[in-house]
C-alpha cells in the first residue's frame, strides 16, 4: 500500500456548510424534554447555526386563532409555544431557520394533509388573511427577539410544494402564487429580513427555470434558493419499516450541484444555495439510518459538500418525529443522529468527529479528509470505509490507509495520537442493540449500557516525529490506519512536550 | 376580638388525603419539558403521591398499533412513550394512577371525539380486544416495574361515563360493560391488582346504586371507587374564556361525602373512596384557578376533606392542558397550580403551605387551621379569609384572627415567628400580570418578574413565650393575625435557643 | 416634601467601576465547593469583571517547589493549584487581578508572617530567584490561557508594603527593589503586560511622591497605580469580634481620589488609578458588615466612586474568608457580600440592585440615582437612607423621596413599577437571624429560612404616565417612596402595553 | 487450558465489606469543590458507606477556640466547618467514619507535627479538657443529625499510636490512657455510641495483647477494633516521589486476618475488626497507585477480604491529599482512585466493577470471582491477572481463562455479553498521560482526552445457552477470556429476549 504523503501547505477551508443547519421533527416537538435533552447534546459536541423543520403554522403550535362569541369577532395570533421554542432554540445556542407552513386550518381551501399528524397542504382560503398571518408571525419575533437577530433567521416558503403529498395538486402556479405573496409580506415587515425557495425535492428539474422567470419577470423577492437531496429508491414496505435501494454517495454531492447548473445564467445563479434537507434515506422508518454503512456513506459528502452549497442539512438530529406515527420500537430506522433518550447513532460520531476537525484543508480523498487547526497547528484526520450503495459489491471487513501527515515541530521528537473508532461492531449502539435482542423499549439498564456501548473505541499511542521525506522544515508522523468494515475513524495529533521529570525510572514502577 | 386559645392536646391527624393524587393533563402532554420542569418543582415543594390523567390509550401515545404489511398481520403494544412518561414520573417520585382510555381509533366503535385534542369516546367494537389490551398495557408495567410496584396503582375504568361528553350517549349499560370486561382483564393479570369505578362527574347520583347493584349480583371486581367534584355553574362564553357563578366551599366537601351516603348499605360503602378530579371550575379557561380567591376557597377544604374520603386530588398541577385547545395567553384560567414555565399560582401556595404542615392537628375553625409536628414539636398554622362564592357578601378587604398557640417550651424565653403571606396583592403573579399589562407571552425579563413577585410576603420576627392561660405546664405565644384579601397565611413557630454571646452588646452596631 | 423632577437628559454615563473588581479570600480557598457556588450566584446576578486576593505564591498554594534527593536538585513551579481556580474564575467569567504574595517560605529572608494562615511577609532571600519565580507564574499563564488574555490581566505588586504587618518593617526602599525588580520580571516575559502598585492602605499619602520619584527616576515600568480604602476607627476588641467607630461615607470617596491629589504632577497620575480594596470596616469581624446599614452606607459610594477612580472593589464577596481564624458563628461580621452557604446580605442586594441599573445617569443626589437603559429606554431608580457614620445623629425609622421620572411614552397610558427593598427587617438576614437566636451553625431548615428572609420585600403596581410638567414630549411617572430605616430600594419603570382584550371584564371573576 | 465449570448452587454472600468504608483526606479537605465531585462520582458509581480521614479535631477545621478578651474568658466549641462537611456527606449518600484526632494547639502538650500540613501529635496537656471537648463534638452530632443517626457512626481514638510518627513517643501507657478517658467521655454522652481502636498500623503485633488487657481489666468500654494494612516496603526517595518494593497480595490478607488470631481468647476476639485503611503503598508519591497493576494486585483481596473482617477501607478514594505537600504533577502516585478533577485510575475500575457484581458468589478463584444477582439471576463475572509482588516473575502480556457460567434459562436461547476491560493500555489514563508526555498540569483539553481513555474498553455480543454439561435444568454460557497485562476485566451475563419481529429481514439493510 502506498503511503499517502499529506502536504503542509493548506489547500482550502473546510468551513461550516456541514453544520450551518440541523433537520428536526415538526415544531410542536421541540417542547417536549428528549427533545431538548437531545439538541443540548448535539449542541455541546456538534454545534449547529440553524435548526429547521415543518409545521411552524400548523394547528398543534396555535398560533393562528380566530374567535367568534359573546359578540367580538376576529382573530388573535397566539405564541405561547413559538415563544417556548424559540427561547430554547436560542438558549441552546441554535438559530431557527424559518419554513412558513403548513396552513392552518381555519384559513385552509380544503382538508387534504400530510403525515401521521395531519399538516394541511392546501393553499389558504384567502391570500391577504395568510398574509396578514406571515407579518403577524415576524413581526412578533422581531418584537420579542431584536430585528438584528430576525434579520440572520431564513424565512423559508413552504415544503417541496413539486409534491402532491405537500402541496395540493403539486401545483406550481399556486405555488407561485404563494411564494409572491408571502415574500412580499415578509420585505413588508422589514426589507432586510431573507427570504427564499423553493424548497423543491429531488427530481424537480424542471421547476427551477419558471421559478426564476416568476420572481424575475414579476420583481418578486428572493435572497436564497433552496433544495432537498435524497439518494433511496421507492421504499418495500414492511410493518414498521421500509427497505430501500441506495444509489452511491456522490449522486448526492451531484443533488446539491445540480440548482445552480440549472439555474446558470439566471439571476437566481449567485444567491446562497441551501440544502434544506437531505440524508440517504427519506423514510423515518428505514434501518439504515442506524448503522455505521449511514456514516461511512456520509463522510465524503460532510467532506464535500460545502464546496458546491452554502449548507446541507441533515435531515434529523433526533428521532423524536412523528411523520409516519410514534414509533414502536427502540431503534426504528428513525432519521435521528440521536435516538429517543440520547443515544448516539454512528452518523451522530461522524458529526461529532466533524466538529474537531481543524480550518484549514490539507488533504482529502476517497477515504481520508485531513485538517488542521489555525490556533494550535494541531492536525486531524477523519478517514472511512468508502461505501458505495446497493449496487456496488459488499464491503470487505477492513480498510487500510497509509499517510505522512506534517506536523507543526520538527523531526526528534514525539507526537501523541489519539484515535476514535466506529464500525460494525464499534461505537455501534445498534449493534449492541441487535445482540440484546432487539428490545422494543429497553429497561433503564438496557439504555445504561446502550449509551456506554454507543461510545466510539478509543486508543491512544505516541509516534515519533520523523524528517519531513522532502527535506523540508516540518516533521512528519506516519499513520498506518486499519479501519473495520463501514468504518468511520477520528485520529488527532498532538506534538508532545516532554515534562517527565529526569529521576523518573518506570523500570521502578510495578505497573509499568 | 376573642383570642382563640388552642389547645396542647392533639384533636387527630391530618393525613396526606389532600396530596395523595394530583390531576395532569393528558398523558401525552408528560413528554414535554415544561411540563417535566412542573412537576419536578411540585414534588419538591408539595410531593404528591399519584398523579393521574386521561389519554393513556389515547393515538397520540401510540400503544394499540394493528399493522398489515407485506404478508404479515397482528396487533403490536408499543410503550415508547408510556415508558418515557411513567419513568420520568417514578424518578419524580410519584406513582400512576392509571386511568384506562379513551379508546384507540383502530379499536372504536364510533368516531366521537371529546376536547380540542379529540379522544375517541365510543365503545370498543370487541371487547375481548379491548380486554386484550388491558391486559397487555397491565403486563408489560409489570415487567418493567415489578408486581410489588404495580399493585399500588389504581387503576380507573374511563373517565366520567355519566356524561355524553365523555362516553357515547352517555350510555350506562354500556359503561358498566365496559367496566366487567376491564375489572376482569384486569384481575387475570394479577388478582391483586386494584381496580375501580365508576369515575362520576358531579351529578350522578343516580348512577351509584345501579353501580354497586351491577357489580354485586355480577361478582365484578371493584377495590375503590371515586367520583369528581365542582363547584361551579355553567359557563358563560367570551373568546378564549368563561365566567361561572360558584357555590359555597361546603359545597365541595358535600359532593366529596355524596357516594359513601348512596353507598350505604352495599358492599362497596366501606372501600376507599377517591375524589380523582376537583376544582373550583370545571372549565380550563375560567380566571378563578388563577387567583388568590381560589386559594382561600380551597384552605378548609384541603383542611377537611381527609376526614371523608381517601383522596382528593386536584386537577391539575400544570397549565400544560390542552382541552380548549392551545392557551392563547399566559394567565389564561387554566387549572395549573403553576403557569407555563414555572410561575406558582396562589393555590400552588396553599399546596406548598399545606406541605409544611404538622401530622397532628391541634384546632380547626372557619379560618384556621393548626398543627403540630411529630419529630419536633414545632407548631404551625395555616389561616385564611373565608369566602362564599358568588352569592356571599364581597369579602372586606382584611382578616383578623388571634391564636393563643402552645409550644413545646416553658413560659420565659422566646419563640420564632416566621409568616409566608399571600393575598389579592401579595405572592400574587397575577395580580402583577395584570399591572403589566397582561401580555399574553411575557419575555424573558417579564418571566423573570413574575416569578420574583409570585412568592409570598415574608416576615420573620420573636415573641415572648408567655405562661398557659390555664396553668398548664407548657408555654404559649400569642399570634395576632391581619389577613389581606383573600389571604391565605402559613406560620410556622420555633422555640428559640439563644445562642448569643455575652459579649454582645448590640447598641455598639451601627446597623441597629 | 418637594417632588424632584429628573431629567430626560442624560447627564453622563454609570460605567463599570463599581463592578470591575471584586475582593477574594486567600486564593487556596478558592479550592472551596462554597466559594465556588458563592461566586457562581455572584456572578450570574453582579457579574464582577475580576476578582483580586491574597496569597498565589504562599505555601498553601504550592508554586514555589525546590527539590534535592538522590542526587537530583532544583526548583520545580507546580500550578496543580494555580490551574484549578483560573480555571474556574474563567469558567465563571470572571478573570484574575494578580496580586504577586507572599513569600514562599523557602524563599524568604524571614520567618515574619501575617493572618491566622501564616502569609510570608518578608522579602525574597534572593531577588533573581524570585524574578525567575515572577517569571515562571506569568509564563506558565501565558502558555496555558494565551497571551491576549493574560495581558488583560493587572498584575499588582504585593500588598500594603506600608503597614508592618503586611511587610518586614514596612521597609519603603525594600518595597522599591520589589517592586522594580518584579515590574522588570513582568515585563520581561511581555513588554504589555500591566504592572502596577503600591497598593497602599489608608494612611500613607507619604508613599505616593517617593514612589513616584522612585520609578521615574529609574525607569521602572508602572501601568496602573492601586491603593486601599476604609473608613473605621480602631478595633475595639471583644471575643470573636471588634466593634468601631465608622466615619461618613464621604470619607470613602476622598480617600479613592487622594493618590490623583498626591500624584498631580507626575507622570503616574494619568494611569488608570484602581482601588483595590474597600470597605467601611477593615476587619472580618465586625458586625456592620452585615447590616442594612453597610448597604445605605455604600450606596452613594457606588454611586458616585466611577466618577474619580477606574474602578473600586469591594473586599470581599464572600464570608469564605480565615484571616483571623475560622468563623466560630454564621454571622460573624465577616466582609462577604455572601455568608457561608449563600446567604445574601444586605450589601449583596446594593450590588444587584446595581447590576439592574441603566447605563445613562439621569440623575443623582444624597439619596438617589435615577438611570436610563440604552436599549429599552427603562428608568431605574436606587434610592437609599443616608447615613452618617458614628458621630452622625441615629437615622429616623423612615425616609421619604418623591421624583418625578421620565418615560419612554406619551402621557396618558400605564407605567409597571416593580419594587424590592432592604432596609433593617426587610431583605435582611442578619435580622432574621438575630430573631432565631442567634444559631453558631444553623440547621438545614433554618438555613433554608435564612435564604428566604434574605429576599428583598417585593411589590408591583401601575401608575398612570402623566404629561410632563414642561410639556416635553415625554411622560412621566411620579414615584413617592417611603423607605425603613436603612433602607435601600430598587424601582424599576417599565411603560406598560396595555394587552387586555377588550372582553375580560374583571368584575365577572370572584379573585378581583 | 481448562474449562472451569461455575456451580449453579452459590457458595455464600459477597457482602459489603469491600465498600463498607473508604478513606480520605484531611476532614478541612472536605471542603474542596474537587473533593466533593470526585466523591459525588465515586458514590454515584460505587457507593461507599461510610468514609474516614485524620483531622477532624486539628486547627483548620476550628472546632477548639479558647477565648480571653474584653473581661470574657472561656472556649467555644466551633462547628462550622464540621457541619459543612458532615451535611456534605450525608447528602452524598455517605456517613462519617469519626476519627479523633490530632490535638488542637491550645490544647497540645507539645508541638510535635505529622505531615506537611502540620498535625500537631502531642497527648492533651489536660485530659479533663480532651474529654470535655469529645463529648461537646458528640453532642453537637447529636443534636444536629439525631442520636440514632450518630449511633451508626463509628469513633476512632487517633490513629497509629503505635508510630512515633503519629504519636509522641509511640507511648503505650499514654494511649491507652487517651483511649480510656476518650471512650468514657463518649460513653458519657450516650451509652450506645460505638467506641474503639487501637487503629494500629502494620507490625504492632506486640500492642494487641496489652490493649486486650487492659481494657479489659479497667472496664474500659471497646466496641470495635481496628488496624491498618500495607504491602510495601520502605520508601527510596526521587524527588515528589518514591519507588517501594512490594509483598504479594496474600500478605494483605493475612494482615487482615492478624488482630483476630492475636486476640483470640480475649474478650475483643469476637467484636467487629475495621481495617481502617489498607493499599498497596501507605505513600502518597508512589505511582503504583495509578497503575493497572494495583487494580490487579487488589481484585483477589476485594473478593476475598469480607471472609476475615467486617469492613477493609481503601486509602484513599481522591488524590485531593496533601500528606507529603500539594502534588506538583498531575499523576504524582496519590492515593486516589480518582484522581484531582475526576479521571478515573484503573483500580477505581475495579471498585466500580465490584459495585456490579451480583449477592450470591457462585465461584471464587486465583484469577476470578463469579456472581449471581439476587433479584434478576444476571451472572457477572470479574476476572484479573494473578500478579505477585516485586518478587514474583513480571507478568506476561495475556491472560486467559475460561469458565462455563449458569444463566437462569434454559438451553436453546442466547445470552448478551457486555464486557469491560482495563489493562495497562485499555481504561487506563495513566498510560495515556505518559503517552501524552507526562504534562505536569494538563490543559483542559488534555483533561477531557483523559477522561476519554480513562473509559474501560467495551464489547458487546451475545452468546448461545448450552444445556449444562451435567444435563441439570439450567442453561449455561461459556466464556474464553482473553485479558491483557495486569488486565482486570468485568462480563456480565443477561439472557436474551428475543423482540425481533418476523419480518425482519438483515440482508436488506445495508448496514449489516
Amino acid at each position: 500500500m502506498n503511503r499517502i504523503v499529506v502536504p503542509a501547505q493548506a489547500a482550502g477551508r473546510l468551513g461550516d456548510a456541514w453544520r450551518h443547519c440541523v433537520g428536526t421533527g415538526r415544531f410542536n416537538l421541540a417542547l417536549r424534554q428528549d427533545y431538548q435533552e437531545s439538541l443540548a447534546l448535539a449542541q455541546r459536541e456538534i454545534g449547529f447555526r440553524y435548526i429547521r423543520g415543518h409545521g411552524l403554522l400548523s394547528d398543534d403550535v396555535g398560533v393562528f386563532r380566530p374567535y367568534d362569541a359573546a359578540g367580538h369577532r376576529g382573530t388573535r395570533y397566539a405564541f405561547t409555544y413559538v415563544d417556548q421554542v424559540v427561547d430554547a432554540y436560542l438558549s441552546l445556542g441554535v438559530k431557527p431557520f424559518l419554513e412558513l407552513g403548513f396552513m392552518p386550518e381555519a384559513l385552509a381551501s380544503g382538508t387534504d394533509t400530510v403525515f401521521w399528524w395531519k399538516g394541511n397542504i392546501t393553499p389558504p382560503r384567502d391570500h391577504s388573511e395568510w398574509a396578514r398571518l406571515v407579518r403577524a408571525v415576524l413581526r412578533h419575533l422581531i418584537d420579542r427577539y431584536g430585528l438584528s437577530e430576525v434579520r440572520t433567521w431564513p424565512v423559508e416558503v413552504w415544503n417541496e410544494p413539486n409534491l402532491h403529498v405537500f402541496w395540493k395538486d403539486a401545483d406550481q402556479e399556486a405555488y407561485f402564487r404563494l411564494y409572491e405573496v408571502t415574500a412580499k409580506a415578509v420585505k413588508e415587515v422589514d426589507a432586510e429580513l431573507q427570504v427564499g425557495g423553493p424548497v423543491l425535492s429531488p427530481g424537480a428539474d424542471d421547476w427551477w427555470e419558471p421559478f426564476a422567470e416568476f420572481v424575475t419577470s414579476r420583481d418578486v423577492p428572493v435572497d436564497f434558493t433552496s433544495v432537498h437531496a435524497y439518494t433511496s429508491g421507492p421504499a418495500e414496505h414492511v410493518p414498521f419499516g421500509v427497505y430501500q435501494a441506495l444509489r452511491p454517495p456522490r449522486n448526492l454531492l451531484e443533488q446539491f450541484a445540480r440548482p445552480k447548473e440549472l439555474l446558470a445564467g439566471t439571476p437566481l445563479a449567485d444567491l446562497p444555495l441551501h440544502v434544506s434537507e437531505f440524508n440517504t434515506s427519506y423514510r423515518p422508518d428505514n434501518p439504515i439510518h442506524d448503522t455505521a454503512y449511514n456514516a461511512a456513506y456520509l463522510a465524503p459528502v460532510l467532506a464535500e459538500g460545502g464546496d458546491v452549497v452554502d449548507s446541507f442539512s441533515y435531515w434529523t438530529f433526533s428521532d423524536v418525529f412523528e411523520e409516519v406515527g410514534i414509533p414502536t420500537s427502540f431503534f426504528h430506522g428513525g432519521f435521528g443522529l440521536l435516538t429517543h433518550r440520547q443515544v448516539r447513532k454512528p452518523t451522530y460520531h461522524l458529526y461529532a468527529f466533524m466538529a474537531r476537525m481543524g480550518q484549514e484543508i490539507l488533504a482529502r480523498g476517497a477515504d481520508h479528509l485531513v485538517t488542521r487547526d489555525d490556533a494550535t497547528g494541531r492536525v486531524t484526520v477523519l478517514a472511512w470505509q468508502p461505501v458505495g450503495g446497493t449496487d456496488a459489491p459488499a464491503e470487505p471487513d477492513r480498510h487500510e490507509l497509509s499517510l505522512s501527515v506534517p506536523v507543526p515541530a520538527a523531526a526528534g521528537g514525539r507526537a501523541f495520537v489519539v484515535r476514535y473508532d466506529v464500525d460494525t461492531e464499534r461505537g455501534n449502539a445498534w449493534h449492541a442493540w441487535g445482540e440484546m435482542g432487539r428490545p422494543a423499549s429497553p429497561s433503564s439498564r438496557q439504555l445504561d449500557l446502550l449509551r456506554d456501548l454507543a461510545e466510539p473505541a478509543r486508543t491512544a499511542s505516541s509516534s515519533p516525529v520523523t524528517p519531513a521525506p522532502d527535506g523540508a522544515g516540518t516533521g512528519r508522523v506516519d499513520l498506518d490506519l486499519v479501519l473495520g468494515r463501514h468504518g468511520v475513524t477520528l485520529v488527532e495529533i498532538d506534538v508532545v512536550r516532554d515534562e517527565t521529570p529526569e529521576w523518573l525510572d518506570d523500570s521502578r514502577v510495578l505497573g509499568t
